[in-house]
């Protein structure tokens, strides 16, 4: 592992890395309040759907030392209030509820007798949810092996690397594994406007473990797949549907339908905490509209005019149809992701 | 008109507005030396292929200006070394060889029998081609509107105004002339990365307007095809070959991709000047690749870690079969490009 950790619980505290200063500073920022954490997930000092995840269990862990509660059923509505207000931060990425609702859960044990036992179960839980993630990504790394041929070109779109994910990555740690395993992988990294996690975050995280790669304009990448030739297109996901359908930055919808275009397979990565099968299809993802400034400055540059209207929706949907598969750790699911995906989500609740 | 003007002759020089500080700042350059205005095509202080011949032609008038042949012969002997100065300032864009050889072949005639009188043969013919564009931009608009539909919803890319063409415009020309025809259109603004050609040219444009529009980072014009409906996108050019393939901005390749995917027809629009009929298909087109630095930054804020490899190809290629139609001053020509741009420039020459 190369030496970073965009989250990580020490002793009483939670510490992120402020994804925001990257590339320009690596830059750590210690939590002691869940509202705070909140705050952190809204206004993406860490992102990434794995991430948001881990990050909102370890936010249940400080609610719960916050707590001045004297008994366990006080705990536990404290506990609940706290998840509301986590669960709020952001709305598309699946992984803050998954594992919020993991958590409210666990502590819904009825054979939780004390107020301490129940605090020590919030982080345990919170310890497992990290655990659950950084296994699951060795191992989609190993599920995808075999789809990388020798000398692979990947285009790959925002940021799904250890930032995003706790562990070695989604999307992302398909290129690394497959560049630790010596198949001499090239990178195509687009940029991803408006917030930059390619250009800014992916870069430099290719940077850290020396994989090759170019960025480029994200209106580019059709043409990098007309003439210099693409083996292979993987993107991280916020929220898969039952059908398949895939939630995801800004810009991917636009990526599937150039790898469409080119027979470039389209691979959808995550783990299958970020599937929700409660979902039937992307027109039920609520889809964040975040702040105009993002698109109207790249970083702190004025780019409109003033006055000039902006839409600055955060995620698009990707119909199923222009997927190739889904890897997750379970496996690779194919079309139709009614049925693989339903098997695959039986696999991982065994 | 608007109140602006992107190339203007004045008396014995050259105004230019520096369009790499809009929309901030409107700030007019003046030039004397054609070397000077090879410079300002080189570093996009103007650029729009339309706005590249007018400027190249009076170019020319400077460097006319300039010599201190005392024959003709010498004088024509200067001219052509300044054709091939301007002319190798940037390669895509066809406008700009194509005004300087219209500008050689006046000056070759052979019945032009004295200094002065050679002089102001260049100026004048200059004149005419800056005369061409305008009037061709009028007559585009004119003949798009059929096309464009009541409450028309509009994705453009890049910028293809009156900053980029000398006249109303191209592509932009259309939705202007349609606004002010009283169609109620609205106009989606790709900000167009890297240069930002879209979120800060057009975006200024359409508020000098006053033509409804939104700004939306590249990558999201898929989506909106997919959830707000487009009508149609259109286009500029900056070559287009014998069989309809159209060099333009990076990214049109991706927005074609995308319309076609929702069945949006897709126009490219632009003067005759802008047809090469000597190029057979796209792939003989020289896609001119710009300063990493172009894509590393947006505008002055540094975006990729140091080091971290940039490609930043300019141009890219539209193959014809995603090109519902070409607007032309002439007409709209309709697949088979190959015998309906034949017969459109077949007029253009009478």
């Amino acid at each position: 592992m190369a030496a970073y950790h965009a989250v990580t619980w020490e002793e009483n505290k939670l510490r992120l890395i402020d994804q925001r200063a990257l590339p320009g500073e690596l830059i750590y920022v210690t939590y002691r309040d869940y509202e705070d954490v909140a705050d952190a997930i809204r206004s993406m000092v860490v992102r990434g759907a794995p991430a948001i995840g881990i990050t909102a269990a370890y936010g249940m862990a400080l609610a719960a030392q916050q707590s001045d509660a004297t008994d366990v059923d006080a705990l536990q509505k404290d506990l609940r209030n706290a998840a509301d207000v986590l669960n709020a931060a952001r709305p598309t990425a699946v992984n803050l509820s998954w594992a919020l609702a993991r958590i409210v859960r666990r502590v819904s044990d009825p054979q939780i007798e004390t107020v301490d036992g129940l605090k020590a179960v919030v982080l345990d839980e919170a310890r497992a949810i990290q655990a659950f993630e950084e296994r699951s990504n060795e191992q989609i790394g190993q599920n995808a092996l075999s789809l990388v041929p020798e000398g692979a070109v990947f285009v790959h779109h925002c940021n799904t690397g250890p930032l995003a994910t706790g562990g070695i990555g989604t999307a992302l740690g398909v290129i690394i594994t497959a560049h630790q395993a010596g198949k001499n992988v090239h990178a195509y990294v687009d940029e991803t406007r408006p917030r930059l996690q390619g250009g800014r975050l992916t870069a430099w995280e290719l940077q850290q473990w020396g994989v090759p790669h170019t960025v480029i304009a994200d209106g580019a990448a059709a043409h990098v797949m007309r003439t210099v030739g693409v083996d292979l297109c993987v993107v991280g996901c916020d929220r898969v549907a039952a059908n398949g359908d895939t939630a995801n930055k800004i810009g991917t919808y636009s990526l599937a339908l150039a790898a469409h275009a080119h027979d470039v397979p389209f691979y959808v990565v995550g783990p299958t905490s970020t599937i929700d099968m409660a979902v039937a299809s992307g027109d039920e993802i609520e889809i964040e509209s975040r702040p105009a400034s993002e698109v109207s400055h790249a970083l702190s540059c004025r780019i409109t005019p003033e006055g000039s209207p902006v839409a600055n929706p955060a995620f698009d949907i990707t119909p199923a149809r222009y997927i190739t598969g889904i890897i997750t750790e379970q496996g690779i699911a194919y079309p139709p992701y009614e049925e693989s995906l339903a098997a695959l989500m039986a696999d991982a609740e065994e």
